[in-house]
């Protein structure tokens, strides 16, 4: 086999086959070939496309390109959330503790954030102590303690997708749905799962601006659940708008907390109960997704899911004396209000310029190296269909800086659409659904 | 300017900006990016095609990579011929004679035999003593003293395309009739020449097996040499069989001594002569296409011609007796016949067939490092149309080593279609002529 045949045979639109998809993993992985015939694959693969066959084909040679997680001897389902990543989406913080109240095993393998979205792990760590590097060992341990573990991606995990998409970055490839559906599944799968909940945003927050296109993408994940015999189902929720009202990394666990103590904003609320619903169910905890979002209420309700979250910060080094009293965790130095400029109604909020206000506070990253300032980010006072009197504070800026201030309020301003139109409150939060069944059936929701 | 964004808008299937184009081919030759996100771009350029607009820019900005030659101190109008290869071509040798013996410039820098196509270089090579690698001042002088001048590429003749094709070969991204397109006319133009005629093959022994493909690629580069200023003509002409009836180096040589003569077999005289008219038609040497016809039958005919290649060999170090008495060129020291097995007409001959069989006994390369035995090949007997009995000799191998002469023996003999219909002898052998008008028409011939 020579992998020159195997691009041509990609480039000019045939299937490959098992042994051809292995080859190129496994050559890539271990240096075989060079980056310049696997970019030359890639880009044919974006443009030509793969079949759902050659997708969990593709994932699975992903998946043992390095080691997988098992957890066979601890008792129980093991369930995780997956999201493509919005603006203010912070449901795996509140979501992850409710499942493991509930009696599931939630081995939860998260990223950093990059650009306009925000990262799990950036989250975590504004939690004063808390450690997301844990050794094999000492996550095995805290998983089986307390049924959760909130852990980053090691090198160990998945090297095929670390090397394939670092080459992707520098070449045009990353919008590929095949290559994308491969890489998120591969390092989901690792974690040693056996049921996989995935939210798929969209919206002008979300990486898929169109509905049409996470629609897709949802499709091909879930086809490639179902395929390797995972329970799957995809949501394809709004990201239109921030998710809930805080954005930034110490804020948005303030807002976390919030919800596990049984207020917080509505639609994070929903959206966390019905991620977790569907995760009771796809775990057979409950016998239905309707059961599952009882079983949820219950849990943020009777104050277990709250507990359970102080004791995994405890159990990763965290301070949980700071989710007890979040006037511990990192503040600001400094708050600026931006005022709406007249009367009218939210028509919209451009979710990637407040993300990029939140990053031009120094609250994410713009490359891989740059340090994050917890403590800094923005709390929306209005969302889309409130009514808003001119001059009244429809944001607040947390910053240290005055460095880039004038840059964050300017992308805040403009990202807000308001007009004398009346427009209807709480958008639809939650599009469609599809479930694993072998071929994806979308309904309506 | 990043490399990465021209991927991207590539793919995406937007037309690059001259700037663009530029960029790209700068930067790659100047190794300003790697390979591999060089790979990238080139399949996307493959898959989603390019104007001829971007076809004309990338031809020029690979022609501004090197040195581009200049005769313009020299009087008269320089012109030249490319051929996309096939198997039996060997028209250089007879055209650029006659055209420098009717007064024109021929600067011809060709190329040699890889796979089953010969290379103009390996059969001048043929003669004893002939050098095809002459220094710039050398080349000059020749081209001045006889109107004509065969030598190879230099390295300093346009370095883009040398570097691009290398990694196009080894990167599943030879095959864009884009990048062919400016690969032979970014290396033609740095010739310096005022006008190009183009021999593009088709049929079972040229690189596009399809007719459709030949002219695509034909229309492809017209266009290019008009926009680029150049007088240009593209004739789509027949390679279903092999051209003439000798295959391999010295043979061929003999052969075109034979037309040089007024003798030699009809087709390989007609395309010639053919050839040599438009060149003397482009090169405004000839008011019409028809005059251009009659003055290349007279070259050879008053014997000016063969003298002409008597002389442009002495110059360039070759022994002209070798012409003049060809049984002083490298002769095989056996020959082998290959019989029809039964009596009927040819049908058919696969040329690539034919010229692998010449591979095999050793008169071409599979890998550039190759040497080549010049003095093997085979002479055919018999060619489509023509009636066999059972049993007539259809080819004579003539080689030097019987290690792979089954294997020579057996592809010549299935080369051979041979059944009972009668079919027309001499297909038609040019099928369309694409004159460069700024859109090019074709026409049928």
């Amino acid at each position: 086999m020579r992998i020159v045949d195997l691009i041509r045979r990609k480039r000019d639109g045939h299937e490959l086959t098992r042994e051809e998809i292995q080859f190129i993993v496994r050559g890539y992985t271990e240096a075989q070939f060079p980056d310049y015939q696997m970019s030359a694959w890639l880009m044919a693969v974006l443009l030509r496309g793969m079949s759902s066959q050659e997708i969990a084909t593709l994932t699975e040679a992903m998946l043992h390109s390095g080691v997988t997680l098992d957890w066979s001897d601890l008792p129980g389902k093991k369930v995780d959330k997956h999201s493509t990543g919005g603006v203010g989406d912070k449901t795996s913080l509140i979501l992850a503790p409710i499942v493991a109240a509930g009696g599931l095993l939630v081995p939860m393998i998260s990223g950093r954030g990059l650009g306009h979205t925000g990262g799990t792990l950036d989250k975590l760590e504004a939690i004063p102590g808390f450690n997301v590097n844990l050794a094999p060992d000492r996550m095995r341990e805290v998983l089986a303690k307390c049924g959760m573990v909130l852990v980053g991606q090691t090198e160990k995990i998945v090297p095929a997708d670390k090397k394939m998409y670092a080459l992707r970055d520098v070449t045009g490839t990353v919008e590929s749905p095949a290559l994308i559906c491969a890489s998120i599944m591969s390092k989901k799968i690792a974690e040693g799962i056996d049921a996989l909940v995935l939210d798929v945003k969209t919206g002008s927050g979300a990486f898929m601006k169109k509905e049409a296109d996470a629609v897709h993408l949802a499709k091909l994940m879930v086809e490639t659940g179902v395929r390797i015999g995972k329970r799957i189902v995809a949501l394809i929720t709004d990201m239109d708008q921030p998710l809930g009202l805080y954005v930034g990394n110490a804020l948005e666990v303030i807002e976390c907390v919030d919800v596990l103590k049984g207020g917080g904003p509505t639609d994070l609320r929903d959206l966390s109960i019905e991620l977790a619903a569907w995760m009771f169910y796809l775990g057979e905890k409950t016998a239905s997704v309707e059961l599952g979002r009882r079983l949820a209420t219950r849990m943020i309700a009777n104050g277990s899911a709250f507990e359970k979250f102080c004791e995994v910060t405890r159990l990763q080094g965290g301070d949980p004396e700071s989710l007890r009293d979040v006037s511990k965790l990192p503040q600001a130095r400094n708050r600026r209000e931006v005022r709406s400029p007249h009367l009218g109604y939210v028509q919209a909020i451009n979710s990637e310029q407040v993300g990029i206000a939140s990053l031009v506070l120094g609250g994410g990253r713009e490359k891989k190296e740059d340090t994050v300032d917890h403590a800094v980010g923005i709390v929306l006072h209005k969302k889309v269909g409130d009514a808003v009197a001119q001059n009244e504070p429809i944001c607040t800026l947390h910053y240290n800086s005055d460095a880039r201030l004038r840059e964050a309020e300017s992308l805040i301003a403009s990202s807000y659409q308001i007009s004398a139109q009346q427009t209807a409150a709480n958008p639809k939060l939650i599009r469609h659904v599809i479930e694993g069944s072998f071929t994806p059936a979308v309904h309506a929701y």
